[in-house]
């Protein structure tokens, strides 16, 4: 199948395949300063919530070792605390960016605690960030098998953004059970919304499915309901950036209105996400901080002018919240929680990392 | 407010506004032959319901004229059923294409049946083409009169694709409502779909009320159930490219999703037509040829390769059929049709020219 890899750690840099080059060409850029990683996550050369989870503790590594003159561990801390700040701030939706950020903290503070000096702490850094990658791959993996057996009986999904290979260091979330399922002989034909404004589906979702031999058709976002009209889709699965600890789930925009056209036509709506995109700290989704971009991704967004230049005002938002009560299961690498979700997700957060 | 004039009749030739330009220019191409006319309704230089049945009439005018060697009435009502048909056969969705065809065609019945010879009996298609842009204008007038009634109380419209002034001959049907009571000082605030894959919505609507000098904000279709449920949107209106004799009412595709997502947030969903794109002939949506367009559309449709250019399918159906019970009004130049739609619709078409 030759997966992708998004990213990687590889010789003194870490390495993305650049995704704003897709489907045209597939670019891999070297980044070496935790600028360079703010600047790669704010602009989506890397995307997906728990792609971006792993950037940026990569980031915090490249970001505390740039910094050569820690002369104590005091020094360090300070450091590690300023870095994670600025990179916390490239995108303020997805809870795995900060999730990630605070698990490599963690080890600062661990290692700080018993006494390790600057040199090792910056060493394990590194180490942290290379096993929160190793990690979501396995973390992948096991939500594509729960999602494989919620799904098996089903032939025709639909699925809207990437929450597939690229959007994670393995099999994606929401594409995992199709991978699986490849693995099992069994071809999920996947209905892909292209995704507007920035067409994720269309240019990264179809992308990847194709390079791996699996029947996709592409759509723009307002055909879903249509075609679930004519009942040619059996389930819908998507990603989440974040999840509210009631299961209001933040994704990318255009997931309610899909989980509302989902809930009219009795179509099952899954959501599939890791347990570090969960945020028990919330106690409903209207709590999820929701990132507005700007104007020109939608009117100025393939190099062609697509609505007019002054007298109009553009509205940007890049992710929207879908209630719990639409959502048939977020399935995690943990099980699949249901509604009503609290509970669930208490048992799947528990002891997380 | 400076109307645009969509289509005219200009010293021997069709005046149009070329719409696949906008808003990067405002271009006028002048159409002389019948080819010219079926290319420009097929690659939607000229669009929106209304305003491709007078191009019609138009063509069909061009057509005849432009075959000068008829020595026999009979001769030339072959010449006008085989342009009728070849012209119809540019888009098969909308109603109105056929209906104006239609009403030309009797014009050369009725004035073969009272002994007119053929030099006249074309000055009469000329005529009559120019009639039906005459009465187009009206029509929208009166739609714009019956909506603005029915809607004055609200301040936020959403609306999707275009059904303005650019889509008729004059004021338009979604949008009458709004210059309608510009004129009375009532500035509505217009949600305008972008409306992919071709951005009818971002390209026309947001220029045309721009240009108007009226308040509109531009969303990605994915949106619109979002705005809504922060409660932004007072009433969605759209347009209708055919309306069966249930009400059930062919629209640009992404309208039956903006259908379900006022329903679920309990706002007021409007169908503005004029009677002629009532086809009291069909009995329910189900009967509506749905035209599918080409894939480039989506995948390449700015210049730029936004999905993978093979192994991927991609489905582009036009429209979509919005059921009746989804529809709170059909807002015709005859009054307001409400559900069920059966008894308002035939009263409405009464005698119908």
């Amino acid at each position: 199948m030759g997966h992708l890899e998004t990213i990687k750690w590889d010789e003194g840099c870490v390495v993305i395949v650049d995704q704003t080059k897709l489907p045209g060409a597939l670019e891999y850029k070297e980044i070496r300063t935790s600028e360079d990683m703010w600047y790669a996550i704010r602009n989506l050369e890397i995307r997906g919530a728990p792609a971006i989870g792993i950037a940026a503790a990569f980031g915090l590594y490249l970001g505390v070792r740039n910094t050569p003159d820690h002369e104590t561990v005091s020094e360090l801390w300070e450091t590690a605390e300023e870095e994670a700040a600025y990179l916390s701030s490239s995108r303020p939706t997805a809870v795995n960016l900060v999730w990630a950020l605070d698990r490599v903290k963690g080890v600062i503070r661990d290692d700080i605690a018993s006494g390790k000096a600057v040199p090792e702490i910056k060493e394990n850094l590194l180490k942290e960030a290379e096993q929160i990658l190793r990690e979501d791959n396995e973390t992948c993996r096991a939500i594509g098998e729960n999602a494989y057996q919620e799904l098996r009986s089903f032939n025709t999904l639909l699925t809207h953004c990437n929450a597939g290979g690229l959007a994670t260091g393995g099999y994606g979330t929401a594409l995992s059970p199709v991978y699986v399922g490849l693995e099992r002989g069994k071809r999920f034909h996947v209905y892909s919304d292209e995704t507007r404004p920035l067409l994720q589906g269309s240019r990264i979702t179809a992308f990847e499915l194709s390079r791996a031999g699996l029947p996709v058709t592409v759509i723009c976002d307002s055909m879903a309901p249509w075609v679930m009209s004519k009942g040619w889709i059996d389930a819908v699965i998507v990603g989440a950036d974040r999840i509210a600890s009631n299961g209001d789930t933040a994704n990318k925009i255009g997931t309610y209105g899909l989980a509302c056209a989902a809930e009219k036509h009795s179509v099952p709506f899954y959501v599939a996400a890791p347990v570090s995109t969960v945020d028990m700290e919330l106690s409903s989704g209207g709590e999820i901080p929701i990132e507005e971009r700007g104007a020109d991704e939608i009117v100025n967004g393939f190099g062609k002018r697509t609505g007019p230049s002054k007298g109009v005002e553009v509205y940007n938002p890049a992710f929207d919240v879908t209630p719990a009560d639409l959502i048939t299961g977020i399935i995690t690498e943990r099980g699949v929680c249901r509604f009503p979700f609290n509970a669930y997700l208490s048992e799947v957060t528990r002891n997380v990392l």
